[in-house]
């Protein structure tokens, strides 16, 4: 099996299920009782808060455990503005991100606020004349993603941030970092508020972190019980938030290495692929080499990712929560209606080998000769 | 080790904790993905979707899963709220529910709904002649718990659902399940809306349920991607629905037998403690065996918490999401501030033994003879 869809979901570390189950076996207490079977395992989750912000370089009351990303791009987003309306309805996004926060931003449009799209340029960057006029007195919040999780297109984030804080310092800037984290170094201080997945870095499935400096304020999604918890409230899923810990600890090292391994493989890819006629490569200066994007024009991506199937190797569509749907990015980037519709989503590792790309390589010449020749039939 | 904490929360089985380990390491693909691991992972959802409806005697469609159970009660009372909103503003709650239940409604209080709280009489039952009084054209929702955290009084849920729908058919019924799941029978279809935890029945922390009525209709809490999500974006947590769905598989039979064991080791309890002068015991005929609560006047429960500790018995206060706070339950049925602001809660698995319970009651009488006599010092 051949797996190359590291961007939709990786495969949980055998460490960190090793942290799980001994955490799910000796912490049985819920961390909210008195008694010391409680305070052992509220220790251990306030241990794992500890490693986590030190791995982020934050303060631990900064980091808040959700479901996933989806949750935090949801607590960020409607949280922020339902903290801050009241100096503002005003809030940009750019044209890169997640499905999640296109769908929060139509609700946030149905309860009174005014969404702003910020244009990118040919490479995907962010277009900072727009972005400098689109910032109002009235905009409280910004969100750029700091790796698009469609072609991998990384942004300037410090850069943005002096942007957004030069025209009205006190919007917030939000960046979805699902992406990024375990592939590039992210500095969390480019932003007021960070999203985070840990199943995009070997860890389990049903958690996420949301980063929140501790000079804003939020309003919480979830209502809960004792003050001690915060803006999200619940039982702490006390394994979730070992396995958690251990996995970024586990994937935030050696990025450098990893990504020119990587850059490698992707190049590889890119220079057979190039080959083919049709075949179009949506990659730019600013793609990240973890996420390759191309488009196929006249083959139907469930076609090709099914056919591909067949010799055990497995890669994704745009992204795996819109599977099936124009690629908004690739919309974005090159507006080409028919580029943006036939995408296919390579996605590598640091796991990936140079022999499974040798492999993937073959079968998509067989695979691809197949299906361009039934095209034009 | 002696556990008496076991509506705080349950030690997971290790068959749930194999199944959740089988599931991660042998599907690894995200259910979102097109690829045959994303379906492979997507079929083993819908299958164990299938197992819960079936256990729960319901559609699958009306199974949402969620991160636990205050995310549930947050999802079913906001997401009944605001898709109700234009036939009324009217919420009944009782005045036993867990804390969130009672944060949600300050919030739901802050944003135009206007809550009212119904009445138990001296044994907890809900006050039927309140609830028919109180129930108004304008009155959208009915939460009340099936089984009451603190004192574990259960509740008539079908009769409930008769007087609240004779008196306004409109209205919908949610009641939090969270404590009856496991140990009662419990009907879903008395209520529109249901709230489950896994963790309080021998499975993983991090994830929970709502049953929702195919004929109502909610708001989303949280927004995100694909129409497939419905309810609830975000990766689905694929090990962690294949271990709730076995854990409520191996926690929901042979419920009368475990009841009549637990009933017998909590009447040997109230019958020991009974004897001590200044106990009080806060049990009705409503209270199911396993949830006994007492009051110790006199003595603070933490003091009396760590010094049972001490035996390695653990213990627990009221409810462990208001840890150290005054029992609301204790107070709706006695109203009585002292008595239930001294309580401690004993929680009955039939994992206890008669050997646990005789040295609980032996280290009970060595402690609260001590503790007892410095309050009297």
């Amino acid at each position: 099996m051949i797996y190359l869809d590291y961007s939709a979901t990786t495969p949980v570390s055998y460490d960190v299920l090793d942290s799980y189950n001994k955490v799910s076996k000796d912490f049985i207490g819920n961390p909210n009782s008195l008694h010391s079977l409680g305070s052992k395992a509220k220790d251990l989750i306030n241990n794992a808060t500890k490693q986590i912000s030190e791995l982020l370089n934050v303060l631990e009351q900064e980091i808040i455990y959700t479901s996933g990303a989806t949750e935090s791009n949801n607590m960020a987003l409607i949280g922020a503005a339902r903290a801050y309306k009241r100096y503002g309805n005003h809030i940009i996004v750019s044209k890169l991100e997640h499905p999640s926060i296109y769908k929060i931003c139509e609700y946030l449009e149905s309860v009174g606020f005014e969404i702003s799209y910020v244009d990118c340029d040919k490479d995907g960057l962010i277009d900072f004349e727009d972005l400098k006029r689109k910032v109002k007195p009235e905009t409280i919040l910004v969100s750029i993603c700091a790796v698009n999780s469609e072609m991998g297109i990384r942004q300037p984030l410090k850069m943005i941030r002096q942007i957004i804080k030069k025209e009205n310092s006190n919007t917030i800037f939000h960046s979805d970092m699902t992406q990024g984290l375990g592939k590039i170094p992210l500095n969390v201080h480019d932003t007021d508020l960070a999203s985070f997945s840990v199943h995009k870095v070997y860890g389990p499935k049903g958690i996420g972190l949301l980063y929140k400096s501790s000079k804003i304020r939020l309003e919480p999604l979830i209502l809960g019980s004792s003050k001690e918890e915060g803006l999200r409230p619940g039982t702490p899923a006390v394994p979730l938030i070992a396995a958690a810990s251990k996995a970024i600890r586990l994937n935030v090292h050696d990025l450098d290495r990893k990504e020119t391994f990587i850059r490698k493989l992707n190049e590889k890819i890119v220079k057979e692929l190039s080959q083919y006629e049709g075949v179009r490569i949506n990659q730019t200066k600013y793609s990240i080499p973890h996420i390759l994007n191309i488009s196929l024009p006249k083959i139907r991506p469930e076609t090709f990712i099914h056919a591909m199937e067949e010799y055990e190797i497995y890669i994704g569509t745009n992204t795996a929560c819109s599977s099936g749907e124009v690629s908004s990015s690739v919309m974005a980037v090159y507006n080409d209606q028919e580029r943006a519709s036939t995408t296919i989503r390579i996605s590598l590792s640091y796991l990936t080998t140079t022999e499974e790309i040798n492999r993937f390589l073959s079968c998509f010449e067989l695979v691809y000769k197949r299906l361009s020749a039934l095209a034009r039939d």
